[in-house]
């Protein structure tokens, strides 16, 4: 075969949004909002273009962008990273998670994950050769069982990769499991990569809890995270890798050789953005309206609804209405009832179908009321 | 070592600019423009972001680019690709060629690379487990003995990457060149990685030959070029790579994990600012003037010029003026005479010094009469 990914197909998420663009479906599918983004953010992109500040960035990224971001970790997570250092700039949260990976992972390497997992980790662990072990999360609580993990973990464990809150089943880490990792990893040479895209929008009152929060992860952590979930703009392509000095410098020599750098316009624009804590402070609240406005509308259907304490999707089991597998399920819903959604199947290497669908609430409420309509006639 | 990367350092482009910074010395060493871009392509990438177009862009690029770049390429080369399925945007030509070693190179495959070099090449075949064979091109032609080229090739050969025009040196390959390509590949499974993202930057009336104008050369390569070097936006970071079907099928599943898809809104505005060719046809002859206003500015020196066929940096040999090493002697210019320029030991491996230094010419006339200033008084 050409490639080491030859048994890869197109992601789950551009199917998914092409069977809608097709059926003119609503798109509950990919992650990503259909209201537009502040329109203050939008015009701080187009100054700093009229200014002229459309040639490289430093490789690292732009200097206030990094004191911006060093400032909204300490806030938020009591953590100290040094900007010029320690933070990198990456062309979005996919970006980040791929150099990561391509930084630690060699031949032979384990790395541990958890499904359901978003679908760029297990293959981009093989391509720079490593050898993925699976903790599966099942329906409906999606509970991690410490003493299973414990067992994968060998002298040949090079990472932990974690999703906080997770994608797509919207759990969040508790104390109880952080402090589990920290007895797996202590005394250990394993590294952490934290996706925590979905950081700012947790639930009823919950507290996200970073890695690096705990000293004993934060020094073996890469943490991720992306502009485009914060700020309602995915398709600018901006995020950031936050790891300590010793792992910053290697990620970037990954990076430099990946990206370079990244789009220096729209960096200088979200570091005054951010300056504003106000403008990604209520995310949650935000959301949180958003989600109940989706379960209530699902509340009196046959769909069950399962936990959602952060990220902006809601998953749902259908027992109760079709005893097809997910992904049929999921087209059938496309086709026949113009609500796109994405079956929870995708997320597993050998797509475990417990009949759960996920939809995406970062939605016009009007959207939103337009799907409930169609799938309370189910 | 943590990665594999491990005895790799920051660009040489990173640290000139830093140094130039620090030295308030005029930079011409990392290879961007000083001068606006067109304020028309300013404007369009305004509207789109204030019109809405700020989502996920599909993951091989927004089809109204794809087909721009597919009709400039077929105008250009008389090549056709077919836009969706056969070009791919990505995040910078850097990303690009990163992506398609990424798809190609496996554990103990060999790459043939041509040296003064751009330095992602060598060292994003090492992260991939790839072994780097050179041909060293050499002062003051910087000609390609095709016989020893042939030598280098074993059956273990997966990829030759060119860059033409080749940056630093400023050479274009030329029919015979391209033909003698040509007799090393056909009959073999070698593919070709093209990095020309200078395309459109060749002088005296020279046509820039690309390998996708050579059939049996197009089915077997990786096109690589960047809008940033086109439209003086490197800053904006982004650009392409066009491959036959099977090639692209292949590359595509890397780049969906690696930076899954790339900023919408620019994408859309380069659509449009293609529309019309006169916004780069005479992109040779804007760079011509400049080219000769800085040959001319340097023949009444000590500086030798060496030939400038193509892209925008001019090599010069200062044997006449100094005996120091070339990186050592561009830290002097920079320091004592403000003219910041990039050590041609840095494009090789071994870094081979033969008393060599390039001279970015993407600067506004102004900045190159400075430095010509500072240079002629050494
Ligand atoms: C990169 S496309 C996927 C977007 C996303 O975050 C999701 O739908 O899970
Ligand atoms: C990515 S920094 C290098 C820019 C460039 O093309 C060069 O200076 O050669």
């Amino acid at each position: 075969p050409l490639s080491k990914l030859s048994n890869v197909g197109t992601t789950i998420f551009s199917q998914m949004t092409q069977l809608a663009n097709e059926n003119q479906a609503i798109n509950l599918s990919q992650g990503f909002p259909d209201f537009p983004a502040d329109p203050e953010l939008l015009s701080l992109v187009d100054q700093y273009i009229k200014k002229g500040f459309n040639q490289y960035a430093p490789m690292g990224g732009m200097l206030p962008l990094k004191e911006e971001i060093a400032k909204k970790i300490e806030k938020s997570h009591q953590a100290v990273y040094h900007p010029d250092t320690e933070i990198t700039v990456t062309a979005g949260g996919t970006q980040a998670i791929f150099t990561a990976i391509g930084t630690l992972v060699k031949d032979g390497d384990e790395v541990i994950i958890f499904e359901p997992a978003y679908d760029c980790y297990e293959p981009t662990v093989e391509l720079f050769g490593g050898i993925v072990k699976r903790f599966k999360m099942t329906a409906p609580d999606y509970s991690i069982d410490w003493n299973e993990v414990k067992k994968l973990v060998s002298d040949k464990t090079k990472l932990i990769i974690l999703n906080n809150p997770n994608n797509p089943a919207g759990k969040i880490l508790n104390e109880k499991d952080l402090q589990e990792l920290i007895s797996i990893v202590r005394g250990t040479s394993i590294f952490i990569l934290s996706d925590e895209v979905y950081e700012n929008i947790v639930f009823d009152g919950r507290q996200h809890l970073s890695v690096c929060k705990y000293p004993e992860l934060k020094e073996r952590s890469f943490l991720v995270a992306s502009f485009g979930k914060l700020f309602h703009v995915t398709g600018w392509k901006i995020g950031y890798c936050a790891a300590p000095k010793n792992l910053t410098d290697e990620f970037r020599k990954v990076h430099q050789f990946n990206v370079f750098s990244v789009n220096t316009p729209i960096q200088l624009a979200f570091a005054d953005y951010m300056r504003n804590e106000e403008n990604y402070l209520n995310l949650s609240q935000f959301f949180q309206q958003k989600r109940d406005l989706i379960r209530n509308g699902l509340s009196g259907t046959s769909f069950e609804l399962l936990d959602c304490e952060g990220t902006y999707f809601q998953a749902v089991k259908y027992d109760k209405i079709s005893d097809k597998k997910d992904i049929d399920f999921a087209h059938e819903l496309t086709i026949n009832h113009k609500v796109a959604t994405v079956p929870f199947s995708s997320f597993y290497k050998d797509k475990l179908n417990e009949n759960v669908i996920r939809l995406c609430f970062a939605k016009k409420d009007e959207t939103l009321e337009k799907a409930l309509e169609n799938l309370s006639k189910i």
